[in-house]
């Protein structure tokens, strides 16, 4: 179904198979799932897409993981893209998301695309106090 | 700029009065911002919306306040209402958010949107592993 | 603000005039908004476009004159369009949109933004007693 | 292929049998569709989500049945929502859409969305016409 | 799974039987695609759509064939249309588009994506020297 | 306006003063424009934005320097990024976009986007012919 046809061996690549050896050696597991399967037809595509999910989303930083997941699932929600709420849905399960906590989660994202229609309906003017410096 | 003319005297509205005494003692300060203002041209849809607005953003819930702004600005940001994303990154602001957490928070949503887009592009097909049940 | 200059005389070029002409007659109004006077810098879009927006929004159809605004509105706050929420807006005004016709739209395009984003949030599967034939 | 395993036998809570009889009564028929099956995992989240629909679509309010339906189907369109469109189709079919009124929402929805991204792309200043008082 | 059930016999009808023939002529192919086969509901709608992708992606004009091609993927994807990423991929490819030259399109896609989150999260204002005029 | 105050000395941080000098020299102007001003905030964040977006936009690559400009203002539009639009179009012009490629570009944007907004309400399903492999 994609637009991009899998490579059949990607790991002859050595450049694939350094990513793929990343991606297995970060998470913990043998599972590659298809975005980089897909990927895998430019390898340097792949490999600038790895660095950055990798650092920012497999490394310890500011904000915790779960945050971090619920937060790309938010924006994947907004953007409609149903692979992507697929895969950060079930990352931000293995990382102990609860069935109340996605819950909530969509409950947020649906009251803020609700009020963000609202306003953009309405196109209220941004209140002084709210602008930066 | 708006499309409705803000009611000169909103709160000669009993309904209205009502809605603004509770956003003013929930947030412990008399800024009632531009949002409520112009919804007070229609006292119901403004209770509907303050009452669910509050439920979800005022009160304890699952999430810590800090998270839940920060998932809000991220769906604000990708729904495109700058509006809402001055509105709540000064509510997250209130609530502690520093200037490190507001770049990873805007970094993440700009590799969700990223990632978003490169997997809408190649069509990329759910792996069975991402469905729940 | 536009990234296009506005043209000093526009209705110096007879193609520009004929369509600055043909919307002053449709709408009984000496009024060109700033769509029609920026669109003039190619009087072969400018003409495409009103062509197309005449035939729908300003021609008897299947729908009356005010759900057709209406509809319009719906699309184009959903697609953050600030310049066309607002013409429309006032065009739906002009055909007879009360306050509490504008506040129940408000509040319809709301509650699907919210189900909407909902729905993603869930990949819900298609019902087969939605599909048709 | 939902990021929720549906509950296999929702009505055992009686939160979830309340809402879902409510569907019966409010539509008069046995049919309940994936979105309230799903959303059983949460009945706070079912409720809701149901009081507010069922307020604005399944109740005589200022706008005809019919139009709220296509003003529905409009924003769903424009935020992608593939299985709302689906639904809320279904709906204003089951409410008398016919297949010319069916075909002008679609032609004005998809001249909304390019005049949308014509004036996106030409950034036109809102003429001062257009401002609300 | 669509909306619309497509006509049977869509060819019956002397005016979808001419646009068929013109998409045929034009492309020098016999397939008609989905899009069309559903339009075929309403004579009305095919015939004005296709005038339109006729004249602008399959006549010779400004830019060159491949260019228009990206830049229609550019906009399906962000638009979260999975035909249409689908349908104009396949265009590309058929116009000489290289496996690089998609790798690159998406590159850039997802790059403008990525500001585009970041600006709207920031809130950047234009800059006067970015203004026509 | 911004959600992040601007610095008002961002060079006398170090890496803020090495990206802006890049930038200059990149460029071959003095102007730094508002996106690197303000995201100036966190030179990390700057400094991973900057090698991007010089990576693909302001080095030779696979497509030509003003096709890449093209899809990136396509994607902005789309995303409703009213900054991104107006620095990209003026870096198009700056590459030598004349009037009659930028009204073709806005057609074709604007074209995509009407039928992007028509597939998805008629919801057509992908034609095996465009499937990869």
């Amino acid at each position: 179904m994609a637009t991009i046809r899998q490579p059949a061996a990607p790991e002859d690549n050595p450049r694939v198979k350094a990513v793929f050896d990343d991606i297995r050696a970060t998470r913990k597991t043998d599972f590659i799932n298809n975005l980089w399967r897909t990927l895998a037809f430019d390898p340097a595509l792949l490999e600038r897409t790895w660095i950055d999910v990798k650092a920012l989303m497999a490394t310890p930083t500011e904000l915790d993981p779960l945050t971090k997941e619920m937060i790309y699932i938010a924006v994947s929600i907004a953007n409609a893209c149903s692979y992507c709420v697929h895969s950060h849905t079930a990352a931000a399960r293995a990382k102990g998301m609860s069935d109340a906590q996605h819950a909530e989660l969509l409950a947020i994202v649906a009251l803020a695309a609700r009020t963000n229609h609202l306003v953009t309906g309405l196109q209220v003017p941004v209140d002084r106090a709210f602008e930066a410096g």
